[in-house]
């Protein structure tokens, strides 16, 4: 059901009490807020503890027993206790056979122990169905019912109706079950929480390091040489037009590192002339942060084009043309319009605002909703067709901007060149080596090799080779 | 599968017969309608009525029976009639005796009986397995079959199989199902189509409200003053430039208000020494509404950046420009740049780019299938931590916007502030409370008691304080 | 589990061996994709083949058995041979009695033979139990690693608990599984694959013709015209004013086009008198494509929108500002502010404004995530309610830019109208029916009919018409 309706459901408790009791051995934190959402949503609940003297800690319609009293009451035990303290469930073993255990716990790090918890525990006891659960939601999010992130709590089990019964009851407490499999599942799912966007960490970075040094490069060129040179200041220019600087470049040079290792998977398939050898190991990083690479592209656009948009609203940018103008009218000339100079500014500006439509457009087809409603053909038909096509659109864009500027002399200050020129490199080698590999030449034996065949396939360990088109 | 294969499908009745009968009950709108989609689906289907004249209105394929004789042909009946007229089916207890009934009703309003619709179908007819499912889905979409909305079909019942059953006609009918659990998830289910929109309505009224103060605040200052004083009208200000105050103080408030209720909850649980005692109502439903108050400041956000961004193309702003190089020129003056306005200019605009980037970087999070991929861990680093960042930025934005004009009195016109300094006070106690309590000293208790821990033990029912780190 | 998880873990090949034994039918491109990612989720992968002298294609860690002996060693046999060859499948009955076939085979076209293939092979082998995986799945992406696409395998067979057992596997090598009922549903899943985009054929047809027509007809009016009459070189208009005229009448157009088929469809029930027959088939497909005419009437306004605002940066622009300003100056005028110009400037700026932030919002509830989050009700009300209201607000930006121009001579060149007066045909009749169609006397009539009612059911088949207000 919707996050709204949920959410008012947390609201008007269902307190009616046709819902079968719940058993949760520990008072810890989780064990109480799961306790405390159990009871809210009609489950009469038992908590089993060493001390059974009750605790204003514990929600005041649950009762508080022993753990043997406790499990003997309920079906479903909650193991909301930590995994060192895991080994005195041995001793309940008897009371604990064919019980549903649901481990609900967390580890500090990830792969901390050889065994994911949950199979510690089924293996501690035997006779129990162990179902992993809850371990991804926050147990402060439950106690404050503010539920607002995911509410995917990921199960996983070897019986299947102990599992039906824990995703019952998931339901019932507003959340989504995902059933994730069998308990080989469990050590992801531990892991999972423990995680701060693992893949987003290398785009980062590199966008970062690219953006200071590009920062300091055009603050050197348009900042510190106008000061040293003629004495003025445009310190303010750090605010606006240097980042106005940076940021179409980093999304130029990132969009084109999205492409490249394509480009050189390609290579080295026809080099190697199989595709079943693994990639090195960098490469298949990399190809794997493609998407997030892309969209800190795609970030780093969006902010040109803001920057872009508010030009004309910039106090400079308005003084200085009206001070053109003022010394125009005073010197009593009028221009005509340049003709060459019209067309090269409305053709970078038309190239600029097609490969943005079109990056954000790879952006939206990369929203989960959204490419899961696309099939592989139609996703490799936007991502490649499409991507390779903003790549030219904003290449064309850097290039026509430059317009006449490459070769005029006035463009390199302290012999830097401007840029937008460093920019240009990656993207021009990774279209020119896309353009030599769509030739028929290399096409055909790289579409063979995608498909399965081999050219060297003595080499390998075992010499025989049968030809095998109908695969059977 | 996704919605355009389903469509598909839709035109391209699949007429094969090896599809089970399915009986219904009912020949209203809903029933035929169902029936309509199911013959379509290649089911054969037959409808119970208490007339067994075939009226014109049933589907020209399927049966027309008696109750008695209809349900005896399937093992799956759809109950397509009110629940007043429920009663009759005790009748036929015998005949339904370990059949799938299907409870496909509505009710006129939230919460209308006691007990959920298919509850209480499966008390009059206790040896029937009751499914809930179709509820949610229009007679008028079935028929047309423009189902571009939702395809979710909530399905929940106690009988394992029979639900399966069910969900198994739901998918082969385009439509996806969704266990939601037992037969206790039915109230929630029969609630859910009656709704528009709970969680946005406290949201959008509160900002109509604001959005109406503030713009006739405005009308009044930038209208009516100078109408008065000056005798001139800009009363074509009300369609860009009095909006374009309104949207930016709405989406500053509006955001403060997101951060606010948090910043309240940490003071009462600071003060109470708990986190396991309910907040007053009031706070529960603030915090429930953030998402939805934030992406209505999100909304009033990007129009502001819209409406900003349009400036130059006005034709009043583009005269009063031209107007004033046209005087400079005529009195021969040129006006040397301006370092300070050049600064404050810039900056006022660079914060606002990064402010309403990082909005909408907190919006594109907050979609479901976004929410949905990241972990807890993530959301809260990324709703908390950039979200702050986002509000800092944007109060920076209104703060250099209003550089030196705070103490001009030019600025109070019938002793009335410029309306950004309204806008200023929310934002600027949120920011002041939230800095007071990231001090260590409130910081480090405040953790201890979202860990879990309570500081007055002793004030609750029992006083037996365990100390309990283990949790076991 | 998301993506980021599962690509770390494509990366950390989990090689416990407690995973059951897998048989892999045929050594093609995809049995072999399929068996090297099996290998890596920790699964012992047996191969089934003709030949059995092992072949370098093979993964080092596989067995390769003949078929009969690889089916002895597992419970679960994927087939991953061309549909042609399952016949030698029948010698092999016995041995695979009681086994669980998995059919990954994919089709060439759309519907190539009568029946499915998985339930072909159920029919070859009728003591298996068949269950259709995988087939969305390429083996390059399998291969690769690279699953930046959807994830999604859609499952579908008869036996639930053979269903489940190919779901865990799925599950295990890092996809997710979405079950799609019976055997019934594999000649959809067969089909899906080989779609590209179906449903937005029409659309991108239709704006392309539009869009050529449209751009030849401001070529011929706006370029061709001065160069034949003023002898003036505006041919750099081809690359954003042209396009900034071709883009909104296109968005206005193609939104006319969503909501002109509804209107349709009303007037066709009200003329038939029910809404139980079918509509016309292009009324159907039409009503069908809705939602992907609204997304590429959004995408023109999207990119009418960064054109428009770039307007003054364009060089041109600047230097015809200049020029006036200038000329004003050296002939010592200045103009007074002309109010009712800048009302018409400001309103029509306004009303796109608006226009097209609500145009987003409908965007914004197009996507699947979020149009899954809101029911029926909810949905209407942003579909038919906003939709309109946008319709209105994009019709009047275009009436209020036209202003007092539409009289004026010399908006005719060579007796062409401006492009946008035809631009406004079909928005201006879809308003004036739809705005008919609201007057009570003939709601009232189209609702009772939306609500099952029939005028004349004498006309059909049988003659006796209950009045069935009931229901039962």
């Amino acid at each position: 059901m919707n996050k709204n309706s949920s959410n008012i459901m947390a609201l008007t408790p269902n307190t009616s009490n046709k819902r079968e009791t719940i058993c949760i051995f520990g008072t810890g934190d989780f064990g109480r807020a799961l306790g405390h959402k159990m009871i809210q949503s009609g489950y009469p609940v038992v908590f089993g503890s060493r001390s059974t003297q009750k605790s204003s800690l514990i929600p005041k319609d649950a009762e508080l027993l022993s753990h043997a009293e406790a499990a003997q009451k309920a079906a479903i035990i909650i193991i909301a206790i930590q995994r060192q303290h895991y080994n005195f469930l041995t001793s309940l073993a008897e009371i604990l056979h064919g019980k549903v255990l649901v481990d609900v716990s967390n580890n500090l790090k990830i792969n901390q122990y050889p065994e994911s918890n949950a199979e510690y525990l089924a293996q501690l006891v035997p006779g129990a169905k162990v179902v992993k659960a809850f371990n991804t939601v926050s147990a402060w999010a439950l106690q404050s019912g503010t539920l607002d992130a995911s509410r995917q709590v990921f199960v996983c089990g070897d019986d299947m109706e102990a599992k039906q019964r824990v995703m019952d009851i998931v339901r019932a407490l507003g959340l989504t079950p995902l059933d994730q499999g069998t308990l080989l599942a469990a050590q992801e799912i531990e892991n999972y929480p423990l995680q701060l966007f693992p893949m987003w960490r290398f785009p980062i970075v590199l966008s970062l390091c690219l953006a200071t040094f590009f920062f300091f490069y055009c603050l050197i060129r348009d900042v510190i040489y106008s000061y040293v040179y003629d004495n003025q200041d445009f310190s303010f220019f750090i605010t606006i037009s240097i980042p106005n600087r940076v940021c179409p470049i980093l999304a130029l040079i990132l969009l084109a590192l999205v492409y490249l290792p394509g480009v050189l998977a390609a290579i080295i398939q026809l080099y190697r002339g199989t595709k079943y050898r693994r990639f090195p190991d960098w490469l298949d990083k990399w190809m794997l942060c493609r998407k997030q690479l892309g969209l800190v592209a795609l970030a780093f656009a969006s902010l040109h084009v803001l920057y872009t948009l508010v030009i004309p609203i910039r106090s400079f940018v308005r003084w200085r043309i009206s001070s053109q103008i003022i010394s125009q009218a005073l010197n009593n000339k009028t221009e005509p319009l340049n003709n060459t100079y019209a067309w090269l500014s409305d053709s970078y500006l038309a190239l600029g605002i097609l490969g943005f439509f079109l990056f954000v457009l790879l952006g939206i087809t990369s929203l989960p909703s959204v490419s899961n409603n696309v099939n592989w053909r139609e996703f490799r038909f936007v991502q490649s067709k499409l991507g390779y096509l903003t790549l030219i659109l904003c290449t064309a864009h850097t290039l026509v901007y430059g317009g006449n500027r490459f070769l005029s002399p006035s463009s390199y200050r302290w012999y830097l060149p401007n840029a937008y020129m460093l920019s240009l490199i990656v993207p021009c080698i990774v279209l020119v080596v896309k353009f030599v590999l769509i030739l028929p030449c290399l096409d055909k034996p790289l579409t063979r090799i995608r498909q399965g065949w081999e050219r060297n396939p003595q080499y390998s360990e075992q010499s025989n080779y049968i030809i095998n088109k109908s695969a059977v």
